[in-house]
């Protein structure tokens, strides 16, 4: 009953539910591609969301009935954080020393943090309403960017740990891609102008694995955002 | 400057800098408790916090510009998930396989998701607010305990990996002692009736480290709440 809509033609071994949308659970499909990690969606309608859920809760899959879920190895992962660490593992993303691994994790904490305010735009379609919320001091381009161009630097590239990637690159360049979703390419060249290593960062990391792939994939995959902020909200029945 | 209220007649070299309050450091020094490192606490006060904070972002050990901050090993640990994973490694409370790190990871991330409608107490003082909150049905008592009782009783316990102890303890401990702490012992023998696992868990994790210790000594080191209130409210100028 769920809109399936694998590339392949069958159910895939490793499998994220969602919507047809970022949301929450583009940062993990993000990750699992730059680890090289094929993956299907089951993504929930506006027309079967209700009941699929409510299955879906019923197996005892979703850790704390929330989504997305991402079924990897038997697991069934569920929380951003962790999630993130297990698939990073998996895709070779994870450093070893508990240094870099803290590092590499505030990094991915933050862009998590930081892409934040771009989640509600399918819900309410106001453009003017994210810019404001994600170019404050406190927000994705005012504090992040020089934060992040900074560290950058510190390490020396191409990377945030130097010249080996870590989950660290995805989560970053996702809130990026994110921005150029919804303000366009020429909007991002402008705002990054002064973050020369970020701009080259975000080229770099697009390069990793199936990530360039799976970015040239999602249009066939999604929705247009008004649909899928119905098929959420429908869904959680709000 | 910065109100010193350590324990030692010294600055310790594991130290956490925040208000004197449990907050969003409260977690990240149980953590430190339970796995037997001894810290220092630095409480910004409403008397210098302006300029105490100020001095603090200009020193660049606040990755980005927010509290709470960990000093450990010459690192400056900043963001939640990342901390606890750094303070757990080095407390002996980070599970060595992946599976493990997942699922005491996602318990983690879920108690710090649980505790978030307490720490919104001192600003409000409104305990019915906070109970309304923390019972509904996505909430910790109507959507966690449950999980976690169930989650508990798959692994055998007394903890959630089963006979060995790992910083989702601690992460469940805090949210429970939390709500001990604004609603009193019998409230809390009252809602965690149906939970036994839960409810003996809650002992078996106060034993661990030097958690038992801490817990006696926070009441000299914090302020009441409307004074930590006062204290952050001044010096985040809100």
């Amino acid at each position: 009953k769920l809109r399936d809509v694998s590339t392949a033609t069958q159910r895939m071994s490793v499998q994220v539910t969602y919507w047809a949308g970022r949301g929450r659970a583009e940062p993990l499909r993000n990750l699992l591609a730059a680890g090289g990690i094929e993956f299907g969606n089951t993504c929930l309608t506006a027309e079967s969301g209700v009941a699929d859920l409510a299955a879906l809760r019923s197996t005892g899959k979703l850790a704390y009935d929330q989504l997305p879920l991402v079924e990897i190895d038997g697991l069934n992962l569920a929380q951003n954080f962790p999630s993130a660490v297990y698939i990073a593992q998996k895709g070779g993303l994870y450093p070893v020393e508990p240094v870099d691994q803290f590092t590499a994790g505030h990094v991915w904490a933050a862009s998590q943090d930081a892409r934040l305010p771009m989640l509600g735009f399918p819900f309410h379609g106001d453009k003017e309403k994210v810019w404001t919320e994600i170019s404050g001091d406190k927000a994705l381009i005012g504090r992040f960017f020089p934060k992040w161009e900074a560290l950058l630097a510190k390490g020396g590239g191409p990377f945030f740990l130097g010249a080996r990637a870590s989950f660290a690159d995805v989560g970053v360049f996702e809130a990026i891609d994110c921005l150029q979703d919804l303000f366009g390419a020429a909007k991002l060249e402008e705002v990054t102008a002064g973050f020369p290593l970020l701009r080259a960062h975000y080229t770099v990391t697009k390069a990793l694995g199936r990530l360039k792939v799976w970015c040239e994939e999602r249009p066939k995959v999604f929705l247009p955002p008004p649909e899928y902020a119905a098929a959420v909200n429908t869904t959680l029945g709000r």
